[in-house]
């Protein structure tokens, strides 16, 4: 896996896999400026909430390393206005604000009273989310094994692996060390549509690790429940809010309607990065709705008739009662989360 | 709509228009003997368990039409032989089955003494089971009538309207009846993966009705509830156990279950002819799997990695406990199915 790079900084460029080539070409890009790296971000050259936070950090620092500014505060304010443009990526992922937040934070730091400080000080930030990032997934993954018994059929909704963060992944990382401890798991992929990044990106990730997984539509995972049999479910999330609400790629919700129907247990597994302690409901969570052309057309390839009108919510909420654990770099949170993520997250 | 038919029977061919190329292209092609119509059906030119059956019968038509026999019983022997054919098609719609027994109850009929005596029979049998069904998705509609409130917004899964029938549809049929009498439907068209009949052909069928729709992916239907709020699901079926178990196009089984976590009522609209007295439980119910190609490719488009494990079960089976009602020629059947779909079948 660590063969392709999600994200990387090279020489003052941020570059990025595109993953929406991927799983047929592996093209790299390389980004200059951070309304081009905003507008990659829209246009899911990168994708998955963790990943989207380490490249709003690297834009930040990006914007600070390519400024003609002379003067420190003109620089500063160079940086918010990026940090503006930032923000309009996308609305739904908490990282993403979580990310710049951290990186104003530094910006504002008083000591740093040069250009060369504050160029130097972004980038150092910018690393140590991304450095993070993959000791935070990795951590999830260990916190996650117990839940995870030899031989589980797991049913794994988008892509939640390297692609979706730095390396090695949430829910996906959790499979991972699961595999790597032993334990003989099977991955049914939920293929996600719209975007379809269960079918292009965690079987192409899943493939490389040789972890056994068939990738499934994503309206069969009550057919495979009451078939084969399924253990439990394992997704990422974009935002929690602190009552255990979960944002996450359209679909979940249902996922988790079928899943308790069943009794199989459900799993969000995220870092507390993506934890919104300022919203108490999902309900406040705002929903991006993207373009219809993602519905009508898959490649080149039209679907519907011309003129066809579509509804395109690329998140949807799933109610905390819904879920049975929510996995962090903290440990197992359970219900009831309204006391149990205020008590993880203070401590 | 009735500008382009479904099946027909054409100077000793049957006509059908290929599904596969909807709604792009509008091509009829005509099958000269029963093998290649099953082929036909088997590689989903046609598909809907009405459609099928109604196909089927013709197919016995057209093999007595074209028989090279002189004597009646050689005959009768080579539509036997037709009817195994036939069988093989597709394994899950009942209706399939039911056709070919009524065509064979018909060749059997001892009274016919010639050969121009038995293709005419099959004939006018395989016109009757056709015609038939029109008529049948008409009373449907007028029985669902009092279940479709005024605005009714609707969710539909895959295609159940005049492409999946002779004519007119089973649920779609019910929402046009509505409609036609007035009430301002909105429909909420699941694409229905892998084959998109929703987004390819219910789509293309609502718009020539001019019946306001919107296609969203299968796994939004919960998003939907929770947001717009839906009022009712429509689906067809394709069989239906003496319990109420109903065997229906892959995901009906999870909008049932999204459906069942919202109160959403949950209606199964089809004839009687595949209502299958013969089992018990939808447990019984032979579910079809189909090439993975469906899955890993959309047209040309290639979307998973090369070598990619999928499966494709074709349907899946909801219990009956998730349906509110199930509406046939005859009426509105409600629960406890095992009571009230034996006395329904009985009267």
């Amino acid at each position: 896996m660590t063969a392709y790079k999600t994200i990387q900084w090279i020489d003052g460029a941020v570059r990025l896999l595109d993953q929406r080539l991927l799983p047929h070409q592996i093209v790299y890009v390389d980004f200059l400026d951070c309304l081009s790296l905003s507008q990659a971000i829209r246009e899911m050259v990168i994708r998955g909430a963790p990943a989207i936070g380490a490249a709003a950090g690297y834009g930040i620092a990006l914007a600070a390393a390519h400024s003609h500014k002379t003067d420190v505060n003109a620089l500063r304010k160079e940086l918010y206005d990026a940090a503006d443009i930032l923000r309009t990526s996308r609305p739904t992922a908490y990282d993403l604000f979580n990310a710049i937040d951290r990186l104003l934070e530094r910006v504002n730091d008083p000591s740093l009273c040069t250009i060369q400080a504050i160029q130097a000080a972004t980038l150092e930030e910018a690393h140590a989310i991304a450095n993070t990032n993959i000791q935070i997934n990795r951590q999830m993954g260990l916190n996650a094994l117990p839940l995870i018994p030899d031989k589980a059929k797991i049913i794994h909704h988008c892509n939640t692996g390297s692609l979706a963060t730095v390396d090695y992944g949430t829910a996906l990382g959790a499979v991972r060390t699961a595999y790597e401890n032993g334990k003989q798991v099977h991955v049914y992929v939920d293929e996600t549509r719209p975007r379809l990044q269960g079918a292009r990106l965690t079987s192409w990730e899943l493939r490389q690790l040789d972890i056994p997984h068939t990738v499934i539509v994503d309206s069969a995972s009550g057919y495979f429940m009451r078939t084969v049999g399924i253990d439990l479910c394992l997704v990422g999330c974009d935002r929690i809010a602190a009552n255990g609400d979960t944002a996450n790629k359209i679909g979940t919700y249902n996922l988790a309607l079928v899943a308790f129907a069943h009794g199989v247990p459900f799993y969000v597994v995220g870092p507390t990065s993506t934890i919104d302690m300022s919203i108490f409901t999902g309900d406040e969570i705002k929903i991006e709705e993207r373009p219809g052309e993602e519905i009508t057309h898959i490649g080149e390839y039209q679907i519907t008739p011309d003129g066809t009108q579509v509804a395109n919510p690329a998140f949807d909420v799933t109610p905390a009662r819904y879920i049975t654990a929510i996995i962090t770099e903290r440990g197992i949170t359970r219900p009831p989360f309204v006391k149990n993520l205020y008590e993880m997250m203070s401590s």
